[in-house]
Formats: structure tokens, sequence, C-alpha cells
């Protein structure tokens, strides 16, 4: 027997095991899953798993590595979301987002931070060797809310779209700010004076963290999509690119102290529109499938991992400091969202409820990366403590608020996601209202968010797509893209059916075609040609025209900008 | 910049990234890969690399560590052979496989060991402190064909099915023999003095290393096929118990000193057909594409690192000992196909021609087990030698017989693979043929390949499926999986030209869709009420029939098994 030569890769593959194992456990009983999260079985899981460990060894089980959470399971789950972000929420929900993760999280740590430096003045809890640096250190990594466990919650609940992209968006972009306030305050800790030039290089982190991770991501994302184009006579390893270009844009942010989440989201956005149309279909299938796959894991070993660690004797109790860090934590962010909100809704029309809020605020919930910090902070002589309320405030949030969040969300009959995808005549008609709206914020002079996406769209389709995409000349719309997909469904279930009718090579059914084609005109799908025309319509209708004719701005005259297609375009039209 | 904390992932990623890119430049150039192999360009790329550490460096650059090779390189190309092993050829020739993988190795290693040991007594080669143990070693680890190289180089000369399994299999079943001469020679090495007890206890190891691979492997193929039972709930990581059992069972096998290679495609083998029915059809993309994927990166990294390890102060160069190395091992292997083939061929009616045994004894290619082997030794003063000995041969063997192997398989006119897959029609005389053959084997008293198959096929539809398939109750057969898939092909061929008519959802196809049915009867591919029809023609007609009605048997009287089925059964027949 020879164990110590596979040991590791031995263990490794084990643990997967037993989170999958244990995955399927949990669906094998239907009921479970609809009652309790899944994070919480899986922390329950590892609770058990870690009982038994001390139990038989009579020492704390292994705690979780905060190098192999942040370098190996954190960059699958975060990838995954990226690249399954529904974009269009997202973007139209950006400035909230933005709201919400800065300034919220940075309110959150700072009214954490003082308030628990306050119960540490009161003589009767013993807590005043805990300076307010350290408080605010603790407060810089308690308060972010956690994508993992935000995202495992969420998935389940089936909130409608706006609520959902606020509470993920918020957990995923609140990265920079969380790594720019721990690294602050950790190297304040070991400084001897702070000087207020500090404070302002603090302050000027934030950009650069944030925005240098949203520069490596794209410039990653980028080279993927360019990468994809050349991969045409070897399909097979079209799939690696896509990971190994995001995992090197994170590994690359995490390089440079920058935010390795916002790099890997940023990577995962910018090369998905490309990569999709540069590889094969089947390779696609394989990305997406791998990438939901290997979150699947990585979240799973997480929350197993995290019940494991919680075992053990690298606790130190207090009460009033745990339970007012608990307190805080839920006052604070409530009181956040009240007061962004507020700020919020004065300059929307599509206000967020109280009911929305409540639950923005409720879904607030704190997972693995507060854990792997905690355990990273250097050593003192209250880390323990540190380390205990940690614990505590993660179990309170999953499994107190991760649990009855699903009831309260029915309970308050919060809007829910609709269940159907949009159908190709509401597609037509998003898109339409797009470039109306487009053009009413160009002619009104206000520069909003119509307005900017129509300038990337359009600097897009005019150097991008040319650079990254094989086939440029020929761009798909996500209407032709939708149609071929909803198609490709139809043969399938046909198909399987067995109802596919040999039409085309049969000479009775050619005859048939016309008629069909005639009638499938008044039906709802509308088949290829006519769908081309209709697309052809669209963008010559409205897009070039737009594109083309004298946009009403402060800086340019009328006629200004490309003179020579104008005449041309309304000949085109006039035809 | 903080570069040790993401080091270790970085570099890996790196790495795969270079592999990768390598063979996306390989493929824009066409002509390339059509006159050099693959697996020799990877090789000069890695010299390359290896020249340019070496020269920045002014050290060697790192050798391919052994245990990275065999624990994370190896594993995926041997599940990926395993996996899309061609079953059929394989087992048809299996005893002409294991005579070339047992007595064959057995042959090479102690013709080269001894040939080596006449060569160190000339005195004029200055070698007479090679003892014949050290030349017995390094004739174990030089013997065996690697299946790395041997499938790089075969993959690309599409040579017939049979002359591919030959040298394929080999190379891979003749892991269980290296392991134990390897391992035997080593422990001798160590040994004061060797009793004969001890050569008797290495005989013996060939059957434990062999088949207790083969039972590990079937065991965890088994499991993995029974877990994948209980996935339809929770589809997306249905490709990971694929991947990990197999590994898993690689992993045991090494633990054990058993043959992993021979475990991981039992393994393989053995869970295929289950899980192939069990998961569901974007899940078996994935798992087919990313295996290939991974074993393609895998391979690529091999060669390429074979290349960098090569560049280097680590050989001791002597003329006589290395070039009468290369000698031995052509004459051996030459000398061992042609006496092994004379023994087959008196046995077979399909013998195997002098170009056929030409081409196997050619294609005998070694490559990274050899040099992951030869650095595993233990330190003693010669073993610089072995190591260029090793090298040179390697080499050799993939640049020269590589590269004009393609040549002489023009020249020779060897029989080609077809290119075509099998039609149904011919799926359903093979089955058909089979059925005779097992009855004729069965009357005349002969246990051949196909009484045992029929026999396997009993146990399999009567236990196995029953145990380790979700829907038993319908199991289907290849011909109507073939005719799924091929009717799943035309269904998007048809979606991808536009062409699919809605017909079922229209009244005026309806009606039409009787005539259509009568039709298709004469066309080639039948629909699928039609083939079960035929499906159930055949399986009462050949089947049922064979194993129910009494066999002709030394051991067992007519009328002897399962009377109470008999009459029922032609009831059935006659009605």
């Amino acid at each position: 027997l020879d164990y110590q030569h596979v040991q590791v890769p031995f263990e490794i593959t084990l643990w997967i095991m037993l989170a999958s194992l244990a995955k399927i456990g949990f669906h094998l009983y239907n009921k479970l899953p609809s009652v309790v999260p899944e994070s919480c079985l899986l922390i329950f899981v590892g609770l058990i798993m870690g009982g038994i460990i001390y139990g038989l060894n009579d020492r704390s089980p292994p705690v979780m590595d905060s190098d192999i959470f942040f370098l190996y399971l954190l960059p699958p789950i975060v990838l995954d979301a990226g690249y399954f972000m529904p974009s269009r929420p997202f973007f139209e929900n950006i400035g909230t987002i933005l709201l919400y993760a800065v300034v919220g999280t940075v309110w959150n740590v700072f009214g954490i931070g003082f308030s628990l430096y306050g119960i540490c003045q009161v003589r009767a809890f013993r807590l005043q060797d805990v300076s307010l640096l350290h408080n605010l250190l603790f407060g810089s990594l308690i308060a972010a809310v956690d994508p993992v466990a935000v995202l495992a919650v969420f998935e389940e609940i089936h909130v409608n779209e706006k609520l959902h992209i606020l509470v993920f968006g918020e957990s995923l972009l609140n990265d920079a700010v969380t790594v720019v306030l721990y690294k602050l305050f950790r190297s304040f800790c070991e400084m001897p004076t702070i000087k207020s030039v500090d404070v302002f290089a603090g302050v000027g982190q934030f950009f650069v963290v944030g925005l240098g991770g949203v520069l490596v991501g794209l410039s990653f994302g980028f080279t993927a999509a360019f990468t994809t184009r050349f991969t045409k006579d070897i399909r097979v390893i079209e799939p690696l690119f896509v990971f190994l270009y995001s995992y090197l844009s994170y590994l690359t942010a995490e390089m440079f102290h920058l935010s390795g989440i916002v790099a890997i989201i940023a990577c995962a956005m910018g090369m998905k529109r490309y990569v999709e149309a540069n590889i094969s279909l089947k390779s696609h299938t394989t990305v997406k499938y791998f990438m939901k796959m290997w979150s699947s894991v990585s979240d799973t070993l997480i929350f197993i991992f995290l019940g494991v660690s919680t075992i053990g004797e690298n606790h130190e109790w207090n009460w009033p400091y745990i339970c007012f860090t608990l307190i805080f934590c839920l006052v604070w962010r409530a009181l956040g969202v009240l007061v962004l909100t507020f700020f919020v809704n004065r300059f929307h029309v599509n206000t967020i409820t109280s009911k929305d809020q409540f639950i923005i605020a409720y879904g607030g919930l704190r997972g693995a990366i507060c854990f792997s910090l905690v355990f990273l902070l250097p050593d003192f002589h209250r880390k323990k403590l540190f380390i205990a309320a940690t614990t505590v405030v993660i179990l309170f949030t999953v499994f107190v608020q991760g649990m009855t969040i699903r009831p309260l969300v029915d309970l308050l009959a919060v809007k829910r996601k609709r269940e159907s995808a949009p159908t190709v005549g509401e597609q037509i008609h998003i898109r339409f209202l797009d470039h109306l709206l487009a053009g009413i914020e160009d002619i009104s002079g206000h520069w909003g968010q119509y307005y900017w996406k129509d300038k990337l769209e359009y600097f897009n389709s005019k150097y991008l797509q040319k650079i990254l995409l094989r086939e440029y000349d020929q761009p798909k719309s996500s209407i032709v893209l939708l149609y071929e997909k909803l198609e490709r469904k139809h043969a399938m279930e046909l198909a399987q059916a067995g109802q596919l009718g040999h039409g085309p090579a049969h000479p009775s059914l050619l005859n048939n075609d016309r008629t069909v084609l005639r009638d499938q005109k008044l039906e709802d799908t509308p088949n290829p040609d006519v769908l081309d025309n209709m697309q052809e319509i669209l963008a010559r209708n409205l897009y070039r025209i737009r594109r083309t004719g004298p946009a009403y701005s402060r800086h340019t005259l009328p006629g200004d900008c490309e003179p020579g297609e104008h005449p041309q375009e309304l000949l085109i039209l006039r035809h």
C-alpha cells in the first residue's frame, strides 16, 4: 500500500465526490430542498463531518485554507455568475447597483466598525483592548454581502429580475470596496502613525482597484475572443480558452492587488457574445455545462468546508460582542438600504417598492468570503473573538435569513420572475423601443443609458466585430439567433417524437411547401426568409437612419458627419 | 506585485495556454500537420523552450516530474483512450493483443537486457560496471510501447481498424507487464541475494497486477453507472461522476501497486454503455468533449515537456551503448512481432499480412512513460547514461519512425480505415451473424468468443441492466440508438437549412402523414414504429430462441434449462 504517493489527488477527488454525492442525496428527497436551502443542508453535512473528524482525532479539523478558497474555489463560481449574468437588467440598473455596492458597503463598514467600538467602551463587557482600527478592520470583512451565499439562496426563490440583479450585482461588485478597505485597515494596523495622505490614497485606490479590474478583465476577454477566431480546425480545445483566459484574468488581477472578482466578471461579460459566435454549438454546450458543473461543485465544497471549519477550538466566546455584531449587521444594512433607496427613487420613474427594499436588506447574506478573510487576519490576541463573531453572523444569515426568505417572499407577494422567455415579437419591440429612446435622448441632448448603449453598439459593429469575429460579414442579431435556437429545439422535439417527416427529400411534400410557407406567415414563429426581411427592414429603417442622419448635439452642427453616405441612404430608402 | 501568491496556478495556466496556442499555431498552416506529426512539432517547441530557459538561466531547465506525469497527465489520455475504445475490434482481437502485450513485452525486455549486457562485456566500450540486473531494469523500461506516442501518430495515419487496435491495444495493456518487471528488477537491484522464490513471485505478480487492475476498474465503473441512476434531478453534475470514478480507479490501482492504466481502461469500458443510457444528451456531449479536450491538452503538455526535459546536463554520452540500445530495440521488436504473428496466424483464418506485421513492428514508438520511469530510477552512477539512451530512443522513434510511417503506409498500400459508419442494414446483419455464430459455437461445443459474448450479453440484460440502468424496462439496442442519432442529425440539418416544415402542427400535413409513412417503408432509414417491429422480430426470433431453446452442450442434457418458458415461447412464435 502506497498511500503517500497518491494522497493529494486522492483526497481532493474524495472531497469532490462527497460533495457531489451529498447533492444527489438531497435531490432524492424532493421535499427537502423546497423547504431548506441547499446551502444550509451542506453546512449541516459539513458540521457533522467536522464533528466526526473532531471526535476521531481529538483535535480541531482542518479549516478551509484561504488560499485554496480564493485561488481555486471562488473563481469558478464568479465566472459562472459573470458568464450567465443577464446583461440587460444589469446595465439598466448599473447606477443603483454601484450605489449599493460602493456607498452602501462603505456605510456598513464604518457603521458597524464605529458602533462596535462604542460597545467596546462599555467597561462591563471587558472589551476595552479592541481598538477602533481593529473594529473597522472587522467591519470591513463582515460588511460585504457574499455572492456565493446570495446566489445559492436567490436561485431558489425566483424573485423578479430587477430585485435579483440588485442584490446579486451588489454582492459581486462590492468585492472591490471590500478588498480596498480590508487592505487599507490592515496596513493601518501595522503602521505606527496614520497620515491624512494615506487616507486620501485609500480613496484613490477604490478607483484603481475597481477600474483596474475591469480593464484587466476586458483585455483578457477580448484576447479570448480573438483567439477563438482561429480554432476552426481544432474545435476540441475551444472550451479551454474560455476557462484559461478568465482564470488568467482573475489571477492577474489578484497579482496586482486589483479586484479579481470584478476582473473575471468583466472578462466573462466581454468575451461572451464574440466567443459564442465563434465556437461550435457543441463547444458552447460544453462551456455552459462545465461552467455550471464546476461552479456547482465549488459552491458545494465551500459550504461543506464552512461547516467543517466551524467545529473546533479556534473560537473565543464573548456574548455582548457577538450579539451586537449580529444586531449591527442587520440594523446598518437595513438603514443603508432605506437611505440609499430614498435617493435612488427620487431619480427613477420605476421605483423600488418598500417590499423590494425589505428583501434587499434581508437578502444581505454573509458567506465564505468573510470567513476566509477573517482567517487571513494577522495574528493578534482577539483574532479568535473575530472568528467566532464571523462564524455566528454567517450561520445566522445563511440559516435563519436563508430559510425564512422564501416564506417571506410568498407572504409579501413580492413580484416573481416571469416564467417564459420573451417571444420574437417582444424582442423586436424592445429593440424598436431602444432605438426610439436613443433617438429621443439624442434630440433632447441627454446622455443617458440608451445613448451610450447605442454608441457602444456602433463601436462594436464597426470595429470590435471585425477584429474578434471569424465571420464578421454576417453578424447575426439576437433575434435571428433566438429563431435558430427555437427552430433547433423544435426539430429535436420532432425527432424525439418520431414525427419528423422526411419532407424535403420527398417530392410530394416539396410541392406542398409553398402553401405551407404562405400559411406560416400568419403563424407566430416566422420562417428565416421572412425573418431576414424583417431584420433588414428594422436595420435599414431604424438603425442606419439614426446613425447617418443629422443628430442633434451641442457639439456638432447638423450635416457635420458623414455627408457622403447620407444621400445614398435616402436613395435606398426611397427606392 | 504579489507573484508568489498566485505562482502555482498562474504557471500551470500559462503552460496549458502555451500548449493550446501551439496546437492552434500548427493548424493555421494546413500543410504542416499533414507532413510532420503533431507530436514531433510539439517536441520541437519544447526543445526551443528548453533551449531558451537553459540560455537565460544558465542551468538545466526543470525536467518533467514523474509524479506529475503519472498522477495528472497520463490519466486523462488513458481515460479518453478507454472510453472511446472500439470495443468490437478490441474484444475480437483480445487474444492477439494480450500475446503481443505480455509475451512480446517480456521477449523484448529480456532480449534487450541480455544483449545489452553482452555489449557491456566488450572491454573497448568501457561499460563493464553495468551489471546484468541494471541492463534488465533498463530493458524493462525501454521495451514498452507508449500509448501516448502511438495514439498521436496512429490517429493521423488512419490505418485499418484491426491494425490500429493491435498496436494501440498492446501499448495500453503492456503497462501491467512493464509495472511488474520494472518493480521486480528494481527490488532485485536492492536485494543482496535473489532467491528463486522471488522470481516465481514475480511471475505470479503478472496476474495480480493485471487482473487486479481489471477488477478495481470494473468495480469503480459499475459504481459510476449505479450513481448516475440517481442524477435525474441534477443533470449538471452528471459528467463529473464519469471523471471522478475513473480517476479514483486509477489512483486506487496505483495505491495498491496494480496497473493504473489497465484499471482506468476497464473502468471506462465497463461504465460506458450504462452511463450513456443514464445521463442526458447534453451531459454526454460534455463528457465526450471534455475528455477529448483534456486528453488533447495532456498529450500536448507531455510532448512539450519531453522536449524541454531533453535540454540540459543530465546526460552521459557513450556511443556504443546508445547505438546498440537503439538497434536492439528495433531488432528485438521486429523479431518478436514475426515470431508471435507466426503463431497467431496458425490459429486464425483472418491472418495478419506481412505488410501489417511491418507496420506493427515499425509502430512500436516509445514515449513519455519510458522517460518518466528512467527518472524514477534509484540513483546510481550510470543513471545519466540510461537517461541519454532513453532520450535518444524516444526522439528516434517519434521523429524518424513517426514521420516516415505515413509515407510507408502509403507506399505499402496498407488497408485503410473505411470512412463511413456502418449502415443500419449492416448493423442488423452483423448482429444476426453474431447470434448465428454463437449458435454454431454452442452446437459444436466450442467455447469461442461468440459463446462468451452471448453469455455476457445474457448476464448483462438479466442482472446488470436492472441494477445499473435507470429505465431498465426499455433497454434500447444499438440499432435503435443509431437510428435516433441519425434522426436527430437529420433534424438538425433540416433546422439549419431552414427547411423544417412545421408539419405536425399543421392540419393539412397531418393528413399526409399516412402516405408518407407508407412510402418511408421503402426508403433506407425506417421510421421508429417499423424499427421497433424489426427489433422485436430480431429479438424474438434470434435471441430468445437461442437462449431458451435446448442448447447442445456436453454438460447439460437437452430440455434441461428453463422448461417452463420454452412452450410459451413456441406458442408466441407460432402465433
